[in-house]
């Protein structure tokens, strides 16, 4: 029988999931809404803020209730703690969809320009990210996480060759400065999407290897997965 | 006596405020490394990062054990989990420090050009924003968290002006292009260290009133301010 704590354990992955997929979408109706110079989607990524911002406190005040309940075993308290971590980098993950609609609103006053920057290509990378961090969280596989931190990489020099071309496209053609650097504002936000599922890629090795990856500190072995393993398979 | 528990917490509350000063540090060197093209306070803060990274996990590490040692009163909870948050911002406010100085790098190569942006302005009201989210945090004063949220505006205001003149400067003088990107990037990341200044004084203020205030949930009276200040006097 389930006991009311394992209740909420379930709870709050679930209410995280959800948080993550709505952070998702918004990255990519917004990417969308950049491509097509699209306002509807832009007011959708507004208002799907709102939704975002509440299931962030929801998620919080969930985490402190389970915490306050009852003494957490050490492995529930490492998931607990992750959990809240992650919840904070999702909030992030949809403010930076609303910078890239307020970015795009600004942009469909100006005249459409070709500029040397494939901003689908980064989103799609950004998005699996994202995606892929959180499944490396359903199912506590470091491994997962670890292949997040390696895209990590791959975005940060779409980045940089984006920065580059789009500079000298502002040299060369300076008619559209503001255009090319609404592209390179929308790199550096998706860039920052990319940063947060990093982010939520060392939580979750934290919190399956139960040793702090972050920042390059050395990696404890493999035997501390089975705990984590099993609490995170309780809901399947 | 003070119990081992009290104890911790009260190494935690000191972890955390020298983090906040390693983390302000970098931010004022960064600028300053940007005011005067100056190439070895870029590299202070490069190196700093590594004593920021360490801060964070040594934090992260006192409060699960804190978490896990006993059964913490609702008070000491919600200070533990504030804890954790700041930590998080604190350490991003490092990485903030260090994309600026790498843009020093990357600028102190091209000619010097004078630009209608005033960084050191920007970079003292965003240091004032972090020392006093942290002030609010000793003091536990939910008034003084609340004034840097209002300074955020202030900050906001600045990186459009920026913006604006400096998209300008791009389109009158295409030969100073890569600068003046350069300075607005500047600005991004000073509005960005300003966003977990605001951060911090939301977890402050979620703190101190038992109440998330974050994006403006309704607030809680001050009736329940009392066993937050009492706990964080207690190392006066």
């Amino acid at each position: 029988m389930r006991t009311r704590f394992q209740q909420g354990l379930d709870e709050l992955r679930q209410k995280l999931l959800k948080m993550g997929g709505l952070a998702e979408q918004a990255v990519d109706r917004a990417c969308q809404a950049y491509l097509d110079r699209d306002l509807t989607r832009c007011q959708m990524v507004l208002e799907g803020e709102t939704q975002i911002n509440i299931s962030e406190r929801q998620i919080d005040e969930l985490a402190f209730d389970l915490l306050a309940m009852q003494q957490p075993m050490a492995v529930d308290l490492r998931f607990i703690l992750a959990v809240t971590k992650i919840n904070a980098d999702l909030e992030r993950v949809g403010d930076q969809a609303v910078n890239i609609a307020e970015r795009v609103m600004d942009m469909v006053s100006l005249p459409a320009v070709d500029l040397p920057v494939d901003i689908g290509r980064m989103s799609a990378a950004v998005s699996a990210m994202v995606r892929r961090s959180l499944e490396s969280f359903i199912e506590a596989k470091a491994e997962l996480a670890q292949a997040v931190l390696e895209m990590d990489n791959v975005v940060d020099r779409m980045r940089d060759e984006a920065f580059i071309t789009l500079v000298k496209t502002m040299n060369e053609r300076p008619e559209t400065t503001r255009q090319a650097l609404d592209a390179l504002l929308v790199a550096r936000n998706l860039e920052r999407v990319a940063d947060h599922a990093t982010n939520i890629a060392e939580d979750v090795i934290f919190w399956v290897r139960g040793a702090d990856v972050r920042h390059n500190a050395p990696q404890e072995g493999n035997g501390q997965e089975q705990p984590a393993q099993r609490a995170a398979s309780e809901t399947h």
